[in-house]
């Protein structure tokens, strides 16, 4: 019999486990995403987990993200904001599964000073997980943000969530591309036009007049020469300098912008950042979930 | 042999060609978009028009909108901005079809104050036309805006078109709607409460951050017993608010809005601008495009 924990990020695409022995990861396996499972969640995670099983019963099971949505596994309550990492935790929803003790994570609810109600659920572990690996953001005024298809916006003040806002640049992006008469429905060719496009819609995002602003995307092809590339970078830049626009009074005070995610994105937002003279540095999305869900350890497998 | 003249508006979705004899219009015929037959235009145009030809052969032909495009019937160039209504006639391209003399009017091209090029095709003939029915409108500065899928706001001052801007307010309305994570997705039973959506919209869109507005179509629902109806009602205000935000720049100095186009949508911007304190009259688009093409008499067919 091996003394071993399980925690486990299982989200609306991907489940990933990790096997923690002796304070160190020691195995990692992948299964389905909880959307694409629903109500057979259990199954789905009994089928991953079970060659871990074979030698003995897991001291703690610790999952997070949407299997603690209603239509995940068993749904988990969110904490409302302001919260700190020990009311979040307390909010978690336990339960006995298979004579391990299974914990799924709460999510975040706040309301916003303007009276918009807002929701996450996974982000919250990751921010949490900053806040265990980076001392400096403990104490302070932090504006934390995690782009991807909906970008959770976070105030973190002295180790608290005060509250966050989600916006949809992402997914908007997506759209605009894919689905709209705006985007340049070609294979791109030529990164430099790209990313020309991308400093071309930072610039124009300066007035923060996205509406007036995304046609352009098409009339600068048909008029200026432009390339699809460059059209391409366009959306983006004009997307995520508007929405920086947008919160620039968020950042007022704050000591800085921490960024949690994808690299290539992360980079994206540090140019858009810091073409208003913001200072941002980014962490690892991957290193904050597991840090989120209690391991601080060496990140080796 | 009757002696009569032919006129049509052939936009992408549909052409439709009136008959006028003696002044007035006699008979109505419609036929495919130019998006549907493309090269064989001519084909489609000839059909359509054949019932009208076993008596003769008109005096002349006059077509706007699409068929001019690259991809339509002949190329119509495009009129440079500022343009007047004799600058805009004169650029049509001009051909022999059948022994009538066939004339296909030009687009508008402009060039923003902010370096951003724009284009339209079929929105200045009832821009033009507006000018021709109403002479309250040729002299002085006003906004004339057609609504829909890409809303043009044109600036007319002493009877020219200054410059106009193409927001795709209508094309993201759509997309959100339909294929976003934040749209209703159900069948809309309640309008008084689409309306409640929309008045909340409209006022959200007050400070006009719009990319941080948005979620809340999806997180009222979530977290405060909004309904779908609300939320699309909230989505189309939260975009026209936004829009109308935007151009208020523009609007600095004009003698009011002249809104074109579907009734529907026209109420929608009367309100949106009402809220702002921004007078407006709304003119029957249909009428509008005849009056650019050169009839303003009765319209009784």
């Amino acid at each position: 019999m091996t003394r071993f924990a399980v925690i486990g990020d299982w989200g609306t695409s991907r489940l990933r486990l990790f096997r923690i022995e002796q304070g160190a990861i020691v195995a990692r396996r992948d299964g389905p995403g909880i959307g694409a499972v629903g109500r057979a969640a259990e199954a789905a995670f009994a089928d991953t987990i079970a060659p871990w099983l074979d030698d003995g019963t897991p001291e703690s099971i610790t999952l997070c993200g949407m299997v603690g949505a209603r239509d995940g596994w068993v749904e988990a309550p969110y904490a409302d904001c302001p919260a700190d990492a020990a009311t979040w935790r307390q909010t978690a929803v336990r339960f006995d599964w298979r004579g391990a003790q299974l914990a799924i994570m709460a999510g975040l609810a706040c309301e916003g000073e303007d009276g918009i109600p807002d929701v996450m659920r996974g982000e919250e572990t990751q921010i949490f997980g900053a806040l265990a690996l980076d001392p400096a953001l403990a104490t302070g005024r932090h504006l934390i943000v995690l782009p991807g298809t909906h970008n959770k916006w976070s105030l973190v003040e002295d180790g608290r969530i005060i509250s966050f806002r989600t916006m949809p640049t992402g997914e908007l992006f997506a759209l605009l591309r894919d689905q709209s008469t705006l985007g340049p429905k070609v294979e791109l060719t030529d990164p430099a036009d790209e990313a020309a496009g991308f400093a071309e819609g930072l610039e124009r995002a300066g007035d923060a007049k996205l509406l007036q602003s995304l046609f352009a995307a098409r009339a600068m092809r048909l008029r200026s020469g432009r390339s699809g590339d460059w059209a391409l970078g366009y959306l983006s830049g004009l997307l995520i300098g508007c929405e920086i626009a947008e919160i620039m009074t968020t950042l007022s005070g704050a000591d800085g912008v921490v960024l949690i995610g994808d690299k290539r994105l992360s980079a994206r937002y540090a140019q858009a950042l810091d073409a208003r003279g913001i200072m941002s540095r980014a962490l690892d999305g991957d290193g904050c979930a597991l840090a989120g869900l209690g391991f601080t350890g060496e990140l080796t497998a």
